[in-house]
């Protein structure tokens, strides 16, 4: 089976194409869940799955799926490909459309080729990844998990006051199957990095074991108003400056360890935000990341232990809301393991790697083994017109999903 | 005269009945230099000062003096004393008109005694120290000073769109004389302290002997938005972590010094402030103060040092604006001695201190010898309702003012 190979010219035309459906006015992309445009990315996708000879099915959530199966294989449980095709607003022509197509891509190779599975091989489109419009995010594969009961997820409201489940109606991708109907034998979802670990690195493929749990918290502090020019150093209670405490506090914490932790301050606000005002008050935000549930928690208790000596130090008052929190999801190891041998039989570097992301496959992951495969962006860019993958790497990419699948199906 | 002293109950009910004088319909006191407001507080403070038997003069900013001259000393140059009756929107009774209050009941009092004086004694109130309707602050004794030519003072637009020397006319308050025209031979300033610390430390006298140089920077912090997930720590170009260093380091730089600088972050933005987006811009303000220019010098070179440097570690850019720089002002020694002895005398504790704030008497400082007696201000509150000192620290203060004036003035 290593001599195969994918068919570059027409995976890399169907991303193209797929990337010019959708455009609007300003020639942005933008193919948000249950839109025209989430119309009409899938009628293309499931265009050329019927032509390729693949059964289609779509689930009363949206979720779509090619399947290629035979007289003998028919009754086992199938190995899953996939990812999504509704994007951001001014979105790049990668995220999840280059999963879903490259399992197409895969299918229809083998099902060309002498190759004969054990068991059925498909690929999912799955509804409403990125979750502008409705949330929450990754919806179609959370219920397909049994994550999020069908009705609930239907009668979302979106953003723009619609609801998901007429919306799909509208648009034809209301199907009947049940979520969950397709029960995997595993789960392969390919995906651009969004990150910048693989171009920096030089590393063409990434082997990826985990993806990473998230927490995230509202920090407020409370100190005191007053004047800048007549209160002296030792008579304040600077919000702000207890707020750069933290900032500082997380950071070296997080460069100092020797672990994968990611922390970010990425919002703050001062009040009054006058220049000659001392703060009264800070309120920022802390995403924190961990492919370890239990760093993660050690990570959370090391910075509620710190806001308590800081409140003391700085005579102000500290409060912290939970915003959102997911454990972190580990991927099967066999599979991962598939992932480098592929690479290796291929004479590509491969590099263990978390996602730092969300994705379909961590949903799929409670009802079935999976992992996932990771190609280089450029410039870690991605939610962006200037998402970039090289050719190259996602022809490269498309081969070692072909390699793996080769063999699970075997 | 140590026998001498103000009355007391004279003093407090003008301060009450001034402090009446230009509220709204929500009971807030506001008296924006050339507003109706303002016409309502200086005709009371004139007429007070008429009844007193003094002579009245307006200068061509608006400027009032109320002058005792006799026949024996007229030809002298004045002690004069000051501050100002316009106010800030929302004000507290205090600031400003307890100065110009003061001064009045000062010379009222040694008018009635038996105290013959070698130079004649005036009260001023300045024009527009607050700043609010018409830029910049302390505008009339800047004037006065020859900081500023008259007509161009006189043709500042306001925040409504007026005109300072048109609003004066209209109110009855653009004087004949020029601005100037009573030249000083020393000028005290009695006025709350609008900080902390005379009422932390129990003091209630303080010997102002300097006022604070300004440096007011924005601070401009240039990263690299990215993924708060999938950029590992060592890959980021953070610019709100390298903002937050820059707020440690000044706060950490001043307490450490045993000196009085005081530097504050009032401001702070993020941008794109997200919370899952690495801060790819934050701005904020630098408000430094310390009343020795050698030193505000020295602090702003640490700070452009420390922000090379950072440039370099954070790998960030960095730019820095220019927002306002005055020169601290050191007032005159020997009064200030005058003011230590006097409160010795009385059998009050005094406190040599800086004043953090800007005042009437930072610009008379340009053409007399000058100096300020600050009392205690409860929670350090001003530009606020509830701007408050006890009534017995109003006594003592315009007390030591009347000690001090027998003294210059003999």
């Amino acid at each position: 089976m290593t001599a195969l190979s994918i068919n570059a010219e027409r995976l890399l035309g169907r991303l193209r194409d797929l990337g010019q459906i959708g455009r609007d006015g300003d020639g942005r992309l933008i193919r948000l869940a249950g839109s025209d445009a989430d119309k009409a990315g899938p009628d293309a996708f499931v265009a050329w799955t019927r032509a390729a000879g693949l059964e289609v099915d779509v689930d009363r959530i949206g979720n779509i799926f090619g399947i290629w199966k035979t007289a003998e294989n028919a009754d086992d449980a199938p190995v899953l490909l996939g990812s999504h095709i509704d994007t951001v607003i001014n979105a790049g022509i990668y995220d999840g459309c280059y999963g879903v197509l490259s399992g197409l891509e895969v299918i229809e190779t083998l099902k060309a080729s002498a190759y004969s599975p054990a068991r059925p091989i498909a690929v999912a489109a799955f509804t409403n990844e990125e979750g502008v419009r409705y949330a929450p995010d990754m919806m179609g594969s959370l219920v397909y998990a049994g994550g999020l009961p069908v009705e609930e997820a239907l009668a979302t409201v979106g953003t723009d006051g619609t609801i998901l489940g007429v919306e799909l109606e509208r648009i034809g991708y209301a199907g009947s199957k049940e979520p969950g109907f397709l029960k995997p034998h595993v789960y392969v979802e390919l995906h651009i990095e969004q990150g910048p670990v693989l171009e920096r690195e030089g590393v063409p493929i990434g082997a990826v074991e985990n993806l990473q749990g998230i927490s995230w918290q509202r920090v407020t502090i409370e100190g005191e108003a007053n004047h800048a020019g007549t209160t002296p150093m030792s008579m304040r209670r600077d919000a702000g400056h207890a707020a750069a405490r933290v900032v500082t506090f997380l950071r070296d914490r997080a460069r100092n360890a020797n672990t994968p932790t990611v922390v970010t301050v990425g919002t703050m606000n001062f009040e009054p935000n006058a220049i000659n005002v001392i703060p009264s008050r800070a309120t920022f935000t802390v995403d924190l990341r961990d492919p370890d549930e239990q760093r993660l928690h050690a990570e959370e208790a090391a910075l509620a232990a710190y806001l308590k000596g800081l409140a003391a130090d700085e005579e102000v008052t500290i409060s912290v809301e939970r915003l959102a929190r997911f454990e972190p999801v580990t991927f099967d190891n066999k599979i991962v393991e598939l992932v480098e041998e592929a690479a290796r039989k291929c004479g590509l570097a491969s590099k263990r790697m978390t996602s730092g992301a969300g994705h379909d496959a961590q949903m799929i992951a409670r009802i079935a083994p999976s992992a996932m495969i990771f190609v280089p962006s450029i410039g870690g860019i991605s939610h962006n017109p200037r998402e970039h993958t090289s050719d190259a790497d996602l022809v490269a990419g498309a081969n070692i999903l072909l390699n793996i699948v080769s063999r699970l199906a075997a």
